[in-house]
């Protein structure tokens, strides 16, 4: 259970802290990765999708946290230029210290560019 | 914690089963609800956002939930004429029985019209 919390912070940490490599060093090689709008992604397909946002992320302040065994799920706000309020939601399974699968969630149309 | 997954489960089947009166019920008169692309609702205005949603709705199988004490999470599949692969996250917080916080992540995006 902790093990699983542990991974899944690290990655969090990373990532949002611009570390994509580091980050992705916690992905199993088979891991599998789904969010908005995509077919799922291959370790190497969701490293592109990650590089692609992190810069543009500001900021990720935590809204919950929740762990249930190897299940680890994180609410955050990605704030960018164009929102801070947008809440996402991305569901973890780990499984011996690697993470085999993400499934994220957000709202793309609030991340568009300003109306 | 039992008691908030029931609730959360009950307040769950009667919506996506097009009763939106019997979910409401479950909810506290000051309940707060936050969606994608809307400022958090009241209790009347999460009726009228469901009450326009539901009759969309053909299933909604799940794919995890998770529970935390006062907390509950559901992740599931909201199927639609548009859609049945888009991933929807629902957070709630429930306090003696009663739904007191609704916090909804999906993508608008998949939602729309096909293209």
């Amino acid at each position: 259970m902790t093990d699983a919390r542990t991974t899944v912070d690290a990655y969090h940490r990373a990532w949002t802290g611009g570390d994509v490599e580091a980050a992705l060093d916690l992905l199993d090689e088979d891991a599998r990765c789904t969010a908005p709008g995509t077919a799922a992604m291959t370790k190497e397909q969701w490293r592109s999708y990650l590089a692609g946002f992190a810069p543009r992320l500001t900021a990720a302040p935590g809204v919950a946290r929740m762990t249930d065994e190897d299940r680890v799920a994180l609410w955050y706000l990605p704030q960018t230029a164009t929102t801070t309020t947008a809440l996402a939601a991305e569901l973890f399974t780990v499984r011996d210290g690697r993470i085999t699968e993400i499934r994220l969630v957000f709202d793309r149309l609030s991340y568009g560019p300003p109306a």
